[in-house]
């Protein structure tokens, strides 16, 4: 077990068409307390605080693509970021177009922000590296849905080496920092001390996708191979196959194929449509095909676990 | 008393910054069961249902100016009405700028409304005439605000006559509605009824102003003059006048003052700041200048009745 956190809050498990208590696509990742937004439906910034995020310290900001149910909360979010002083970089990864969104209805409404945002385009390609810090690196998924739509990879960062608490009394406390990095100890004295001998390896690496919303596509597959927990759209059940491909979604056993194809750790089902009261019958139908599904719900947090330790 | 509905809900009694339980500036007029939305702030939607409006009958939308919390629930809205099946023309009228926003949205989402809507671009004007239809006419009112920021002031149209029910028995049913109308009656024997002998006067027509946001401006007093039911804003406290000056909102005193001079029916205090969790001291401020004034709470509805029966 990693000491380190990496959790994901999903605000809104629903579609575009409101379903009481189930709110539009928004999500966080906790990544050892650095938050990544992901999506941003109307009103999230209300599910933000009910679920007790400190949205102030949201840092990034990825969104999926142009339809409102993914995105119409942004303004909101940020507006109430300036009104409350916020003066640290925010950083938006989205579509072109969203650009153009933000900057019509700041100038309209006569804001200039107390922070600056620093807006980075997306155009859909698979595995392709958008963004990398101490924490975490995203890559993007191209996702088929009826506009472009972007899907994002989170890898966790190689964390630092576990010191060994036989060997702790040997390493003075301001070399402490540079072992854990995997340097060497050279002591005063002379002595050396490799690190191999001073550190245990780092649990490996988590990682976490997110799908929604598209198709059934197996071209996915390869550059979510492996991940640890794969949250899927799952807008419909089998029964709406049909209904399924005409609006570019997924049924639950189509996002269960493509998470057993790619033996991920977790399937986690969201963006359900407001036809379903009961959401069993998706759980059912992805279970069979993949057991370890689980339905997401508005305002809950799945920690993220090696697909190993599963 | 008319028979007629005339009723205001208040859908979010809060300014910019959210504050718990208190949602952005969103209110619906609801005249004869005719819907007129003022103002749609973020989660308008959410707010309309909660409140159990069937929000597929409002025609006609009135957004008062380009701040977030006063328009941020458009899209939204206009989205779910579109993904349910509207087809019924929706009228929007607001500042110039709201039109390039929602278009600007619509092409980058792909939407083709299954609806028409009919944008009318405002330029805030004291009492000019910008709708009238069978049961409302409404008048703009120039607030003075950071940016172009338009009231609303509906009156509602005369009322049809009602007939007296001593007459009833002389009135051929087919012939009703042109009585009511005002018309005489000529019946096939010759006999002429005047219409003042077959009617009853109709109520007085009822009428509802909207102030927000604005600073504290008595040049708006000749335009709502006598007005049965004025909402104006009450951002701050006097303690916060200075705060209030600058912002170019207004104290609870301010809307009282203006609400005594205009001689207006009944005060509806809102669009509190965050600051307040007791809204007490505003309300005892306003009620100092303007007794009949009142706090208005989310989700809540308010009859408009004639200052006269006040």
């Amino acid at each position: 077990m990693s000491a380190t956190r990496f959790t994901l809050t999903t605000l809104g498990t629903g579609a575009a068409v409101p379903a009481t208590g189930r709110y539009p696509s928004a999500q966080v990742l906790n990544v050892g307390e650095a938050l990544y937004l992901v999506d941003c439906g109307e009103g999230t910034q209300e599910r933000l605080r009910q679920a007790g995020v400190n949205f102030m310290r949201i840092g990034h900001i990825f969104i999926s693509h142009m339809h409102g149910d993914h995105y119409l909360g942004l303004m909101g979010l940020m507006s109430t970021m300036h009104l409350l002083g916020r003066q640290s970089l925010l950083k938006i990864f989205g579509p072109p177009e969203l650009r153009e969104v933000i900057e019509v209805q700041l100038r309209a409404s006569g804001t200039y922000l107390r922070y600056s945002y620093h807006f980075v385009s997306l155009v859909p390609a698979n595995g392709v590296l958008i963004h990398q810090d101490q924490r975490v690196s995203v890559e993007m998924l191209a996702l088929k849905h009826r506009i472009p739509c972007t899907g994002f990879v989170f890898r966790e960062r190689t964390a630092l080496r576990p010191l060994r608490l036989d060997m702790l009394h040997l390493i003075p406390h301001f070399k402490r920092s540079a072992v854990k990095k995997g340097e060497d100890l050279l002591l005063p004295d002379g002595t050396h001390y490799p690190n191999k001998e001073l550190t245990l390896d780092p649990p490996p690496p988590r990682s976490y996708a997110y799908c929604s919303d598209t198709a059934y596509d197996p071209a996915l597959q390869a550059f979510i191979a492996g991940i640890d927990l794969l949250y899927h759209e799952a807008t419909f059940t089998t029964a709406l196959e049909a209904r399924a491909r005409e609006t570019q979604h997924s049924t639950a056993a189509q996002a269960a194929t493509l998470a057993r194809d790619a033996q991920v750790g977790q399937l986690l089902l969201g963006h359900f449509s407001a036809r379903y009261r009961d959401l069993r019958p998706l759980l059912d139908e992805a279970r069979e095909v993949f057991p370890r599904t689980t339905l997401s719900n508005d305002g809950e947090t799945y920690a993220v676990h090696q697909r190993t330790a599963v």
